[in-house]
């Protein structure tokens, strides 16, 4: 007997997640011998527990193209909810909602916290005796999922374009900071990646030659304020201009700290960017040149901007979409597609492959230690040689209608709903 | 008797303030029965004053042609150095610098600041009986020069493309605040433009239609940002996301000061950006559902990221930059170069004219009044008609070599100084 398949989205977005999404689409369509349609978690697992689904194996073929150059999103939404262990209402009611809709394939597109999740209602299933095949797909742009030695997963797809937005970005940075140094010496940029240091890393991919005066923080770096300012003015002696790239998890010690009240600044100047702390201090005690130094937040531009999408970063979040429904149907229940590289290959040569939810469920990883220069400013060739495949070449093909761009836009309509409303265990009171 | 060239840039950058100089050293190769060699001031007219002068006709043809897709001032440079009447030394340093170069013609890229400088280079070479040709380029992001009945200038070269950058990350955003907005309701984006709102106000060119949650607050806006919070939170009842386009210049009131001497906080907390301040305010009072505003901060990037550059206004910028060749040759000193449309057709029709430097000269512009929507959160569609055929359609052809854009990198060598050295009034002690 013919099942149904749900999607879903979970966690901050990325230029590629529809990518991904068109993958697990075509996948399924591709197998329509064991499923009938597929629904989408109206904004992740919270469209699940609420019972919002949209059939989105009968939207029109064209706007499922365009999910290929559609950024971030807005196709079928997501949502920061949080699955744990002891909120067992919330993972009774998803499986309540697969067996209402008669699911058996649950694909989870999101990061380790969200593969922890679906290794437990993968689990649950089991125990249960509910036919469902629970099957992750990996995306993040911080490329923290897996272990430091590279075997669970090579990288997850979203951060070879995050990688690319860094690298044109800090490109164009240095033609405005080349160009401006007499009057604004220091450009100071703030890049994702709280605790892991890939994002703000691949600036250095803008840069393999180490022409630019660029000095890079990694939240691993070690770095305080007071060592950030020495490094600059050093660079500001040497070359006259300088672009820091500095992580918002950067540790800026007390000045980052919250202070509410304070009075009349309770609001306005109790909560201060990374960026901003470090170019106040570089203004107030650290510039030792004229000019003034500028911050920048791109914040979730970094995550959502379609053009700078990496084509590599594209083909390969469509493919692990895919190969989680082959997975699926080849292998079960519990498992999560990954990338893989042949690392003895001279080019770039990565292949798809699994890997036990249990084995990345709240798995993390950082920059490997060896892979940051000694002055923790910087990574290594070795870091180069790793990331430069995945931000490809060239530009993706945004699509361009009445000169705007134009993207995936699918008929948003709830099926009916077989269940008495629910409210998730996080949206209670007291 | 052939005479030479310098051409300066003054300001900020743009994505197409490069184009503009191609325009004018194209210009000039195509006078060359007339003019030897064009020389850039490194840095703009701090590059005059010092001396510091490269040959920049005598480059690679490829290296001139990349000036079309490089963006920012990286090429030659320029800088924020003021020159007040007062500051007669330097203007007298100028005509000195002209004069022992052998110049004739003087190509001034820049603002309304500029247009005075030039303007006053211009008079002060004719009270001396130098025979020097002082020509203006307009060149702004923020298009605040001229008139509001657009008599003087249409818009500035630049513009189109600042105006681009937001027409397509807010598409971006749209669809990042779309997927996000069960977690992260609002994203605030600040944009530049501290008195003058055309910038943000092209945010409304991502959605013509409105049919986006989308408000704008230009400096021209009069909201406060309690009215701000206000308005917001009827969003969010209405639609449950909300996107805020916030002016730099827009009054946050006392929480926007600095505050100095408060100990501790004396750094990190003491300034902050209005996107901050209006995030923080939003997260704190404003904001009546579950979630964060997140608060974005593109900063330089609107002024130099290439990819975003419009086409229509590269060729305009080009084309401008050779107009003023043109005026400079054929109508003598004290003009700068324009840029007009014929209102009266039904396409999109400019042309290039000429208006007195004294006419720009310190000449400011805003948003016209009858533009900006009753309630102040939005433009009309009169605005859209004037906006929306400078941002063009398409993609520039940024090149790509081994991965990375390849920008403009002339051979920066000084010619031989023929005076002695020279402190400009603003770098003096005392």
């Amino acid at each position: 007997m013919k099942k149904n398949a749900i999607v879903a989205q979970s966690g901050g977005p990325s230029p590629v997640i529809n990518s991904s999404l068109q993958g697990v689409i075509d996948g399924c369509l591709a197998y329509s011998d064991h499923i009938e349609t597929v629904y989408a978690g109206w904004h992740g697992i919270e469209g699940v527990l609420l019972e919002d689904l949209i059939d989105i194996s009968h939207q029109l073929r064209k706007e499922i193209e365009l999910l290929r150059y559609t950024p971030a999103a807005g196709a079928i939404g997501t949502c920061r909810y949080k699955l744990k262990e002891e909120q067992e209402e919330d993972y009774h009611r998803i499986l309540e909602v697969m067996r209402a809709h008669n699911v058996g394939y649950f694909f989870y597109i999101g990061g380790n916290d969200s593969m922890d999740t679906a290794d437990k209602v993968s689990r649950l299933a089991k125990e249960e005796g509910l036919e469902l095949v629970v099957t992750g797909v990996p995306k993040t742009i911080d490329n923290d999922i897996g272990d430091e030695e590279f075997t669970v997963i090579d990288h997850t797809p979203g951060y070879g374009s995050a990688a690319r937005y860094w690298t044109s970005i800090i490109q164009n940075t240095n033609e405005e900071n080349r160009g401006m140094s007499v009057s604004e010496p220091v450009a100071v940029l703030q890049a994702m990646g709280r605790k892991s240091g890939f994002i703000p890393a691949a600036s250095r991919l803008a840069d393999p030659e180490r022409e630019m005066p660029l000095q890079i923080y990694m939240a691993e770096s070690g770095h305080t304020l007071e060592s950030l300012a020495e490094n600059v003015n050093r660079q500001l002696r040497r070359t006259g201009r300088c672009i820091v790239v500095v992580s918002e998890g950067f540790d800026v010690g007390t000045l980052g700290e919250a202070h509410d009240g304070f009075g009349h600044i309770e609001y306005g100047a109790s909560e201060t960017t990374v960026a901003q702390v470090v170019t106040n201090y570089l203004n107030k005690v650290g510039l030792k040149v004229r000019g003034q130094a500028t911050g920048q937040v791109p914040g979730v531009l970094q995550r959502s901007t379609s053009i700078f999408a990496s084509r590599v970063d594209i083909d390969e979040a469509y493919h692990v979409g895919k190969k989680a429904v082959e997975v699926a149907m080849t292998d079960g229940t519990g498992w999560m597609a990954t990338i893989l590289r042949h690392w003895d290959s001279a080019a770039y040569d990565p292949y798809f492959d699994k890997v036990p939810l249990t084995t990345v469920a709240n798995s993390f990883r950082q920059i490997p230690a060896h892979w940051i220069e000694a002055e923790g400013l910087d990574v290594t060739d070795d870091f180069i040689r790793y990331a430069q495949p995945l931000i490809g070449d060239g530009w993706p093909d945004i699509a361009i209608e009445n000169g705007i761009q134009r993207f995936t836009r699918f008929d948003v309509q709830f099926i009916e709903k077989q269940l008495p409303d629910y409210v998730p265990v996080r949206f209670r009171k007291g």
